[in-house]
Order: C-alpha cells, then structure tokens, then sequence
C-alpha cells in the first residue's frame, strides 16, 4: 500500500527556498507576518458591504475608500511586526517614513513599498481586487537599481478566495515564483502553486490580452492596431481593470500579455515604487517581461528617483511583450 | 438629539415588495432559501484552494469542476427545503425533474432554472463569478412566455464579499431590482441598494462595455467596428468574462453595455433558461434592455422550447442596447 507524502507546509517551502541566515528575518518574520496581513485584509473586506467614502482623499487624488484606510493599517500592523523592517511608504501615504531605527550590526535590513488596496473602482461591484508590496534590501527603495535592490514582492489577492503570489529574488540564488491560498476555517496558508511560470511549452490552446488605459487607443493608432490583431488573431480578452487580478490571470494561465501604454492625452497612472516594481518582479520571477512601453526598456533597470513617479507598462509573456513593444514603437502605418 | 431609524430588514423589504398571501412562499421560503444556499456556495468556495477536476463533463462538454458540483447541490438542497417548488432543471443536468408534488390546491407552484456556478475559466485565478437562478411560476419553464412566466430571478456574486441581486416581477406589480450583501460575522444578509437602476441621468461620467465573444469580430466587421468605436468614444472597457461578475459590474455602475453576438465560427454559448432569461430579467428589473442580437427583439419575449436552448446576448442601458443593435443587425460597410 503506498502512502502519499504529507504536502510541504508553506514554512517548510521557504525553509528550502531561503535557507541562509542572512535571510531568516525576511523568511521567519517578513514574509509570514505579511501573509498574515493580508488574511487580515481579507476578512476585513468580507464585512466591508457599505463600501463608504472616507471624506479624505490622498495625495494623488483618487477617491479614498474606508476599505484603503482599513487595508493600509493592516499592512502596516504587520510592518510594525518585523523587527528587520526599519522603512516604509505606500501609495496613500507616498514618503518614506521609519518604522524602527536597524543598527548595521544587525544584519537584515529591510524596506517597504506598498499599495495596500488596489482596484479601488471595482470595489462597489463586488470584482476581485489586490494588495502589492515590494521588499526592498536596505534603507531606502529609492536610487537604488530595482533588478536587484527589490528581492521579494507579495501580491494579496481577495475574490471567491484568498490567495497570494510569493515572487523571491535574492542577488545570490535563483528566481521563484509561488502561489498561496489561505483557508479560513484552519486559519493557514497552504502551498497551491510551488512554482508558477509564464514559459510553458508553446502549443498553448488560448492566447490572453488585457488592454488597460484603452483610451490610448483612441489617440494612438498603433495601440489600436494592436488590439484589434489581437482580435483577429483571437486572442481571448480578459480584462478586470485591477492590476492584481489582471497579472494573477495571466500568471495562473500561463500565458498573457497586459498592455497599459500611454499617450498625451491618457496619462500614466500607474505608480512606478507601489504597483510596476513589484509586479515586474513577480512577472519576470514566473519568467516573463516587464517593461516601459515608452521605450521598451525593463522595469527594473531603472531606478525610482522620486515615491510619486508614474509610468506604462507592458508585461506577460516574454515572446508577447517582444511582439507588442514592436508595434507600440513602430512606425505609424 | 436625532437618532437615525434603524435599516430595514431584508424580511421587511420583502414584505413591502410581495405584501400579498399570494406570494407567501416565494417571499418566506423560496427568496430567502436559495440566499442560504449562495451562502452556503460563498463558504465552500473559500476553502476550495485546490480546484481538481471530478473527472466528469457536464452534458454541454464543458470540463465540470468539483466545485460546480458543490455548488450544484447547495441550490438542489436549498430549493427542497422550498414546499412550492416543484420542479428544478440546471445548466449541470439540463432536464425538467420534479423536486416533489404539489396539489393544485396548495396555490404557489414553481419552477427553478439554474446555472449553479457560472465562469469556471475564472475560477482558478481567483476572479469573481457567480450563481444564476431563474424562479418561474408553474410547472414548467419550458413553452412559457418568460416576460410573464418568470417571476423572480437571483445572482449570486462571490468575490471579495457575498453579494446578492433578486429581481421581481409579478403579473400585478411593479418590477424591483435590489442588491443584497451577506456578512459572515452575523450569518445574515443586509440591504446594500434597495433599488439598483440603469436609468441614472444622462450625465453619466464614465461609460462602460464589455465585448463579449469578441473572437466574432474576427468574423463580423460590424461588431468590429462597434468595438472600435467605444474605444474611439473613450468608453472604458471592463470585460472579466464571467457573465455574472459583467452584468453585475453594469448594475452596480449605473450604466454599460454587455455585448455577446454570434457568427458562424463563434457559436452561441449562453443558454436561454440558465443564463439569458434569468439576466434578462435582472436588467429589465433595472430598467434596462435584453435582446436577441440575431434580430434585436427581447430575450424575454419568446418561450424556450428545450433546455439547452443556446443565443447571444447584447444587454444594459436601454439607449445603449439601441444603439449596438442597430450597428450590429446594419449593413456592412
């Protein structure tokens, strides 16, 4: 009679994929203490059923929402938990502020990023949205060069479930690129992806796009040409307009291309430190590409200067980023 | 010093909606059964983290996942614990099956039709989808006329929060369509919108489509053009491509445009008893249009003849339905 293996628990997981020393506060502290904050988010959106306005906005604008202030505690609470975080901002609160004072003796030194509820527009009609975070080595996330500087993003994603997407790169070791679900009733996360990857074999039966900032393509002829090849060629839309939602699908496909590219008159509004960071991480851990459709150059190669930049972006599967960066900067036809 | 009046119950609203003995049943047992069994599909979802397949197909060939099985049963449970309902038919068993006798004496009779757990493609990545319920008076669903035939319809929106939207339309009243949330901490429902219309003033600030099917535009340059020019409108796209999750978007929102034609190569998919008449319901509920694309007249005005019954769909704001079908049914240019 053969007996199954018990599967790995997700502490076992990051036992294997981190077993330095040098990153045991980022594996036994920071990434399950946030993993615990977004268990938190996502029971506190559970009960959020009247999505009421705050009466605040933040610096950028947008509708604030009870549900943002409710989710950006949380993700702080868990901040304030890991003894190896000493900084941290977010896109409600774009300046980086200390958590704690690290004395360099210490060793782990870490720096927040984060967008702690992203999506807000499709909140109201009960649409999956997002938290995402970006783990920054040192004291700061700025000037330093992201491809290398940004070592760990989480994404928490809140639907019909609760799961997360755990994207790790240490300057020493390789890439990955997992998935997580949390179940309520044990009050755990388990293990339901070990290795998500956008480089499947190539007989792949559908094709996705998601087109954000679709507006562009009203004033851009060559987005517009893109998306209707897309069409023609029978891609399959899928497009939710949260950003977590949107890159998850592809990620749990195994194949998608998200085009959010800019022109004058749709301007970016994507925040290059709280939303394309650590996206374009977990992106090119699942072995695709994330770049800047302005110029067709990585994400990460370059770095934020300023918490408030904003920039486009292109990303998914490395041979269709490849494909729609050509017709973004080609000539218009 | 004021004090506010307490909200209303849902057993109160419904009291004011169907006041009549007439309607007892449907009011006290069959609306507020089935809101039990969407809750009861919103918990076992939460734990489904491993979305295996059952190894059976559905009779429509579609790959049926373990938890459209679960969620199967929760509405087969809820409607036997209903007295008046006699007859059940879903989009996982397509036949007409009695649940249990009932007396012409007894007064209420009803038919349910249903598509317990709509958007499987969306499932794994952690999207919202949804239940649809279609509550027809007598019998039978079939060879009735659904304008007046169907009487009640209800969504089920899992995603973030538990959400709920029942329509009403009794021969001698008037039409209401609600939003209702659950919250798990109580174990009940509240109120969210006691009224949800597509009827808002024409002022609208953001208008919204979601292009269904959209691989028919490979085929059919009207629907090709009317895509392009909602994009060229600067309409905002919002597309998850699960039905319930996309009308709901459209409800919630207080304007959109859903759009699902048909051509020879994209075949019609949504099925006329599971999907179509009970959404067709909710939007006209809403003040809103459901129609045929094939010729433009109302999903509710003609009978379904055979449970598998397949059409398009192009449904939302009434002038929007207008306007789609006639560029849709136009000549070519």
């Amino acid at each position: 009679m053969s007996v199954d293996a018990p599967p790995p628990s997700v502490a076992d997981l990051f036992q294997t994929l981190l077993p330095s020393a040098n990153t045991a506060s980022l594996r036994d502290s920071v990434i399950p203490s946030l993993l615990q904050g977004i268990a938190d988010i996502a029971q506190a959106l559970r009960g959020a059923q009247h999505v009421a306005r705050a009466g605040t906005a933040n610096t950028f604008g947008d509708e604030q929402l009870n549900v943002d202030v409710v989710a950006e505690n949380h993700v702080r609470q868990a901040l304030e938990r890991c003894p190896s975080v000493s900084t941290a901002s977010s896109e409600e609160d774009p300046v980086e502020r200390a958590v704690r004072p690290i004395s360099p003796a210490q060793g782990e030194q870490y720096t927040a990023a984060f967008d702690p509820l992203d999506g807000s527009s499709i909140i109201a009609p009960n649409w999956t949205v997002g938290t995402i975070i970006g783990i920054w080595a040192g004291a700061s996330a700025l000037h330093a060069l992201p491809s290398t500087s940004q070592i760990c993003a989480i994404l928490g994603v809140y639907g019909p479930r609760t799961t997360a997407i755990i994207a790790l790169r240490l300057p020493s070791g390789p890439s990955h690129c997992i998935e997580l679900g949390f179940t309520d009733s044990s009050g755990t996360w388990e293990i339901i992806r070990p290795s998500v990857s956008l480089t499947l074999p190539s007989e792949i039966k559908t094709r996705y796009f998601a087109p954000a900032n679709l507006r562009a393509a009203s004033e851009d002829p060559r987005y517009m040409a893109l998306v209707t090849s897309y069409i023609s060629q029978r891609y399959t839309l899928r497009y939710s307009g949260g950003l977590v939602p949107d890159i998850v699908h592809t990620l749990v496909k195994g194949h998608g291309i998200y085009l959010s590219p800019v022109t004058a008159g749709s301007k970016a509004k994507l925040r290059r430190l709280y939303e394309l960071c650590p996206l374009a991480l977990v992106v090119e851990c699942a072995g695709g590409r994330a770049v800047d459709p302005a110029n067709g150059t990585e994400v990460l190669a370059r770095p934020v200067v300023d918490c408030n930049e904003t920039a486009g972006l292109v990303c998914g599967t490395a041979g269709e980023v490849d494909v729609a960066i050509s017709a973004l900067l080609g000539a218009v036809n």
